[in-house]
């Protein structure tokens, strides 16, 4: 049925069921952390830093497995930025990725000691005005309009609301530097679930011959540059990760040709990927409701796309996989839904699936990075609970499922019964 | 700058943001009631009744105006049965309209009384085994295949998820009557957001035949038919609301011309409609924070995708007017942003304006319906609150925004700390 299969089970699952009801997550701590060296392998040459795109998932307990790893959060929100604080990231070890960002959230971020990295320059005297002084250390984001192109997924760098211009770059550095900033960082993230290296080679490029030019220009020297996340993950069987060594080795070669030569070495590199750190290990796992047979067949899950958006939002590919049948044939066509009032509430599409029966298990990969964290409630769906397997196979729940008194929470009852 | 006009003044507005925070949801009562009356007048040659999607709005306190109404609740989940319980909305004013569904939740609508509206003929049978004796009262819910087109939202039904095929019908009553079942109703609900009148009255077409051939067939009387929803609201200034005074007119010509005619009167007309009941009364309230000028101009709002998802969603249009700038000149093009980290955060793309300045208020219009329902906490961020606009002008506060902490809910923070 494919190469993709799932790290527990269909007995594991069926223990975990005496206790449990489906539909749950859960996440491989094993493989996370051997990926997070992998990542860090790739840059051994250099003073490197992961800073964790948290909105790819906010678990608090995956946040810790990655400090553990050395790992920082790039946080865009208030809550994300409580978040990384309770897991006790802090300082330099969180930056502050937002955009259109409201005075409260810099207020926050300076509290905690972040490194800011400013989206607009309007926002350098808006912090100035609404927070105080600049802090001693100042990331900018460009956005390198027409010379680079985005890839599909995050669209036109000339239509996309991030980010300063190439003069911009050079007028906020330049303000900083007056109103005695001392440390500098550049920063660019133009790409989102890119399978091709060779993109993340790119932009390393662009972002090093940036810091070598302004550098000349204004006299300040750049203690990092970090070149975003977007790494993709291969969703289909067929796909391909990104050779992690590869795309190490050539931005390598970049550092040296241009950082090195250049006199600007010592520069840390950053990155701030999300999908690819928890994307591949997580798993949504779920049962079989209904078969039922119309124009066509549709196998129902317990699960739907409250727990995970992506199939019915982008019709993006996930693979699903059914426990115990993971080598028969695929002898049916089916789609695959979930129970939510909405025709797209599918995981798959004429998707070839083994016979299928009611209380099949069925396992949809690459679940871990935007899968959770873009749940909703709409037709009063509940998200559901995440469990963490350790390396020694037990399953450690690391979120409660919602219940219906969740819902209503931000109701005032009393209220409502007098109305 | 447009014909839409938000039901308050920037002064009203000002009022409330002394004591509250944008963004945060308006709803005009009045002008609810006075649509909801509309509906019911266009069918007031029918026993009629409306049964409100929940899904739209899922606020209890705008689903009690509406059972004042008169309307009854389409319930397709536990917790929108538990919602309407709470308001009192009880028996057969509940029509629990649900796929893929779990036995469970057939379990509660029994306990309420609801109409059960039976999606798939599998569905049955599992409701005998599952839940017990069928209820006095079914529907079943009609797929017309390639008997009828879906517009272009809900998608082709040979396609769709839902419904029973034509042979299915039959077959589905039968065995119905057979278990002692004695009264029937039958739905269809092939069309969302649509503004051709006629697309309704083709629906009911479809309905009260297939009545008539299945009565004659089974010896059955039907006591309703439900013609679903799918009602749209004209987002676009230019664009017209559906006259349902000729859906209404049009639907009694048939009745008369097909059921009457067959001596199978008297037939009750239901709908369950969604959108065009809450959407256009419905208003999201938000201030520009900042004005971004890169590659384009960008006006950042303190509201985001996770209050109103619809734009970046669908690239659905909606509305917008600045509150006391409603007579100026569109003097400028801006994209409207939010601040979730996803380039697609644009409430609007390419929109003319009038000057805008820091502070402005911003209205976004019909946005009553599949608005704070769809919302989520990707990224972090929190749904706002919800205000009922009474007739008096005054505000009433009919949820609470969201807090961090509520964020954190479904977390064990004694376990994190201990992790």
């Amino acid at each position: 049925m494919s190469k993709k299969k799932a790290p527990f089970s269909k007995k594991q699952i069926e223990n975990l069921l005496q206790t449990q009801q489906t539909p749950f997550y859960i996440y491989d701590e094993n493989a996370m952390v051997k990926n997070a060296q992998k990542l860090k392998n790739a840059f051994a040459w250099a003073d490197f830093k992961e800073y964790f795109a948290v909105k790819a998932n906010a678990n608090p307990f995956i946040l810790k497995i990655l400090k553990n790893q050395n790992f920082g959060a790039d946080c865009s929100s208030l809550a994300e930025l409580v978040l990384s604080e309770n897991c006790e990231i802090l300082g330099e070890n969180i930056i502050f990725t937002s955009n259109d960002t409201p005075a409260n959230e810099f207020e926050k971020a300076k509290e905690l000691g972040a490194i800011i990295n400013f989206d607009d320059i309007s926002h350098i005297k808006y912090y100035e005005k609404n927070v105080g002084k600049l802090p001693e250390l100042v990331c900018l984001r460009y956005n390198p309009g027409d010379l680079k192109s985005g890839n599909n997924i995050i669209g036109n760098p000339l239509e996309a609301k991030y980010g300063f211009t190439k003069k911009q770059l050079l007028q906020g550095y330049e303000y900083c530097k007056k109103a005695g900033v001392k440390r500098f960082g550049l920063h660019a993230m133009v790409a989102s679930n890119e399978l091709d290296y060779k993109y993340f080679v790119e932009t390393a490029k662009i972002l090093f011959e940036e810091t070598a030019e302004i550098s000349k220009k204004l006299g300040i020297s750049f203690e990092f540059v970090n070149l975003g996340g977007g790494i993709g993950i291969p969703y289909r069987p067929q796909e391909k990760e990104v050779d992690l060594q590869k795309l190490g080795g050539e931005i390598k070669e970049l550092y040296e040709k241009i950082i090195v030569k250049n006199e600007l070495a010592p520069l840390k590199v950053f990155m701030e990927c999300g999908r690819m750190i928890t994307g591949p290990f997580g798993y949504l796992v779920s049962k079989v409701l209904h078969e039922k047979n119309t124009y066509k067949k549709f196998i129902g899950l317990d699960a739907c796309m409250a727990n995970l958006m992506r199939p019915a939002l982008y019709g993006a590919y996930h693979h699903i996989s059914v426990l115990g049948k993971e080598d028969e044939k695929c002898e049916i066509t089916a789609d695959v839904t979930g129970s939510l009032c909405e025709n797209n509430d599918k995981f798959a599409i004429d998707r070839k699936l083994p016979k299928v029966e009611i209380g099949d298990i069925f396992v949809i990969h690459d679940a871990g990075a935007h899968g959770y964290s873009m749940g909703f409630n709409y037709n009063g769906k509940l998200r559901c609970g995440e469990f963490l397997m350790r390396e020694n196979g037990d399953f450690l729940k690391i979120r409660r499922s919602e219940t219906i008194e969740d819902l209503f929470v931000t109701i005032d009852i009393k209220k409502l019964k007098e109305f």
